[in-house]
């Protein structure tokens, strides 16, 4: 097929952003092509291609009730639509209605390996440069991925914005970088001459070439479809692997709409569009596992339950297995020289999209006789209570609230919120908080629970994750005390993050040393405008890859060293 | 400890031999800092510290027969020693007589585990400097390290010198450079500023900290115990991670020699030498397996035998696991201009060590038609027996059969050896070579077997690895038929190595696309000084790491880059 978008338009278009990607990667500075704010893509109108916020929601708005036809191979039916058929429902309370293809993967995979050579012979560089103009388009939909991500994961709007677009791309691209970088360490030829004395020299001419494992899966998760699936998606594809994505039944749209640009691209830049497919199911099918299982996929990347996560890793053996899974994230409060900064800071932490990101702090560990603030001694009930002061204090007001905790995203979370009293003391009971535009979404204030570290029946509780708005003040000893507990959380059950404020220096140590030894991310003393469950791309590392929270770091080179190998062909020159 | 050694020392002595092989691995040219040449460490004197050749002989002799302490912690017994007792024996016919540490295991891991903080805090570069100097210090023993291997493997005195001593330490130090490399992509700090429009930016100090995965284990083997072990060797400890090297039993000393190195070295840094120790074994004692399941151990390098190796990479999951397995070499004769060259280097390649070589091909695939060459047309038949005779004549002389051949490593390749005329029709028989200086060296020429490659009973021995000097002759329907048949042993069995022959170019790219699809290495034509079983540290890699036969490539970055995690820290700027 002619190619439409040649590589040459690619190369110019996209080279020097992905050079200014590498050399980000490289010094971990600040760095982002992609605006934060909604008013950079225009208002109500196209600036630069973009949809702006009308058009984008208008756009979203014409994809309900509809079919979205990938033109796939082995389409063999339908599924999704209404919600009696196990369509998406969005945690806002709207039906999506979209149906998808459903695959016959016998006819899918090998078209989709069909796609590799072609793939494979044009090279990282123009691997790269596709991904960035895929990576491009979508940017320039981010108000209608907004929505969707919204309406899918129960994100509230300005967090799906950011979170779901933004921040996922620049996940996304970094992940390009990475590979791009990673293939190219070894040079596609080289000339090699061994000096033999007074005899001559043996020479070689020898070819590089990077090779792909075969089909990526990428399994998408709930809460971040677009956050969590894209560097797993764009690491494989970068790296030359075509590339099935089986997004989560409750939040495909946001996906199938990558999967439907990726396949637009890959066929203006003259390549196979089936080297990025939808494998949407019927309910119940569990075709991650069918999938999980092929001989022809040789990579998996999941977000998701631990069981599944552990089930992949011990089963898929044919396959490179990337899993983020669930952690406990501590944080230790030791003494602080910022207290009424400690504490809206951890408000905000709690209270963002309702507790429901693999980063939010689940368990506070706070001496029971107190702590050390620039505000005086303050006691353990006194720490509980000004927390608990602070979170209802930023969520008092309800717009605001609704603007910060989102939706609740499935049943799971509500009944572990109501469940939440049962474990111990409630120091900040939740509350209902009513949404005007969206008068079925479940939105719920975070529960506070008091539980004494000492007690046999509370580490139950404080050494489950209890993914949701629930955390847990736990009583400990000392702060020695809680370096000790925090290692053997991190070491038994994992962690994607870990807090602490302390004014110590030796507890600092303690903490740090903690955390290099059992390989956790730690934040210290944040009191301002950053929070330990955010990580930005190109500088913050998420998850750390060396404890059980996840056995992968995003992004860094082991996430792709092993998504490609090299060939070498060799000859006498 | 006060170091005897500096850091300042380290960085002045081997700073540009590191920065060299970093340009060596992107490069891929020919460089090396190890001579290969016996002459070039001295003639029976210390050339700038090395020991010449009368010297590392005597080196050895004074070896033979005591004991080995290293100073280990949890020395429980000794183990080795005389033959009853299960010491070595080398393929020789003498024995070594040396005994060495056992280790409570209990005592020796926690030990080891001390060791991390302070290894972890010196930081990549410094890491980097002291694996150099062990390299240099072995490096300087070459000649003593070679008779070491020579009487362990079976090599003969000049491949166990090269292979054992400068091939090997150019292995160990390519895995110091990648380790470096990888580790040295994040920075150490990186101040983050990120503009927030008309209010002050948000400002982060982070700190990266490349951390250990624990304690690496290093499981050696009886071929070739430097060379195969010193790149996981280094690259784990490069990585900030001890490592315990349990030795194939019939090949300790060169293992031991080599901790015995490291850990003066360490020592001298200021480090604690129990980051590398030895763990050698009882006869039947099984340490590797028990070894591999401790929770302690977080890295494994492995080369052996498939089942072995199969069984690490499913049961040590706690663990990284590199193997390299069995494969099933295979070289394609579809035609050549340079029949004589063609003949005379494979024959080189199926006599070296005695096929002993896991590169060594296996399988000769060889139209019954017959292949077109410079010589005129040649048949299936006239191949074969131009070929034994190239064999025959190159292993005429019984010197030079000794000086190539070396002895047969351990009873089981001289059982395959003797059991494979049973096996189809001999084209070239084995003949003892007898050896003047070792008379109970087992010494025998390589066997070549003519198989129908359309004979299902003939699959079963052509499609399984007959470790030693057993090659078959098979004849295939036409060269179609033996891409075929390369890319189902490859996908099915897994290769090394892939060479073939031919003039043209419809053949040579059928061979190619199934060595990119198939991923194994390819060398073409091949007719003059370099030979489709010998790599080169730094240029070529050993294994793809994508087919059965291995999981890992020497060296990439995939083989370093998940040795170790970088753990963040930031703070408010």
């Amino acid at each position: 097929m002619a190619a439409q978008l040649t590589a040459h338009q690619l190369t110019e278009k996209h080279s020097p952003t992905l050079f200014k990607a590498l050399e980000a990667i490289a010094t971990r500075a600040y760095w982002s092509p992609h605006p934060e704010h909604p008013k950079a893509y225009g208002e109500g109108s196209a600036v630069d291609g973009s949809l702006g916020a009308a058009e984008g929601k208008a756009a979203f708005d014409a994809l309900l009730g509809t079919r979205m036809d990938l033109g796939q191979p082995g389409t063999d039916g339908w599924v999704g639509g209404s919600a009696a058929d196990g369509g998406e429902v969005s945690p806002y309370g709207i039906e999506l209605g979209v149906s998808y293809p459903h695959a016959d993967l016998d006819v899918l995979l090998p078209a989709m390996r069909a796609a590799i050579p072609a793939w494979r012979d044009a090279g990282p560089e123009a691997r790269a440069h596709v991904c960035l103009e895929i990576l491009a388009r979508i940017s320039a939909r981010t108000h209608e991925f907004a929505h969707a991500v919204m309406h899918t994961s129960g994100q509230a709007f300005m967090m799906a914005f950011q979170a779901g677009g933004p921040h996922a791309q620049d996940r996304g691209m970094e992940a390009v970088a990475y590979a791009y970088a990673e293939q190219t360490r070894t040079p596609g030829a080289a000339d090699w001459s061994k000096p033999q004395g007074k005899r001559d020299p043996l020479n070689l001419r020898k070819q590089f070439t990077a090779v792909p494992r075969g089909i990526a899966l990428m399994i998408g998760c709930n809460t971040f479809p677009t956050w969590n699936g894209y560097p797993g998606l764009f690491a494989s594809l970068a790296t030359g692997n075509p590339v099935v994505v089986k997004p989560h039944p409750r939040a495909v749209l946001p996906l199938a709409l990558t999967v439907q640009v990726a396949r637009e691209v890959l066929a203006e830049a003259g390549f196979d569009p089936d080297l990025v497919c939808l494998a949407a199911e019927r309910p119940g099918e569990g075709v991650a596992k069918t999938l999980a299982l092929r001989p022809e996929i040789r990579i998996i990347d999941y977000t998701g339950s631990t069981s599944f996560g552990d089930w992949l890793e011990a089963n898929a053996r044919q396959a490179q297995v990337y899993t983020e899974k669930a952690g406990v994230n501590t944080v230790v409060i030791d003494s602080t020289a910022d207290y009424k900064g400690m504490l809206s800071n951890l408000a905000f932490s709690l209270s963002l999209y309702s507790g429901q990101m693999c980063t939010t702090p689940q368990n506070l560990l706070i001496p029971r006789d107190g702590i050390t603030t620039d505000a005086g001694p303050k006691s353990y009930d006194e720490v509980v209570t000004d927390l608990a002061g602070a979170v209802s204090g930023l969520l008092g007001d309800d717009a605001r609230a609704n603007a910060l905790l989102g939706a609740l995203v499935n049943p799971d979370v509500k009944a572990r919120l109501e469940a939440a009293p049962g474990l111990g003391e409630v120091a900040l009971p939740t509350r209902e908080v009513a949404n005007p535009d969206f008068p079925d979404a479940v939105v719920r204030t975070p529960v506070i629970v008091k539980l004494d570290g000492a007690k046999p029946d509370a580490e139950a509780a404080y050494l489950s994750e209890c993914f949701g708005p629930v955390s847990f003040a736990v009583a400990v000893d000392s702060s020695a005390d809680a370096v000790e507990l925090l290692r053997r959380t991190v070491r038994d059950k994992g962690a994607m993050t870990v807090g602490a404020y302390t004014t110590s220096e030796e507890v600092e140590r303690a903490v740090e040393e903690a955390c290099l030894e059992e390989c956790a991310q730690l934040s210290l003393n944040l009191t301002g405008g950053v929070y330990v469950n955010q990580t930005a791309a190109f500088s913050d590392f998420h998850g750390s890859g060396g404890n059980p929270a996840a056995n992968a770091a995003l992004c860094d080179g082991a996430f792709v060293s092993n998504r490609f190998r090299v060939v070498e062909v060799r000859r006498e020159a």
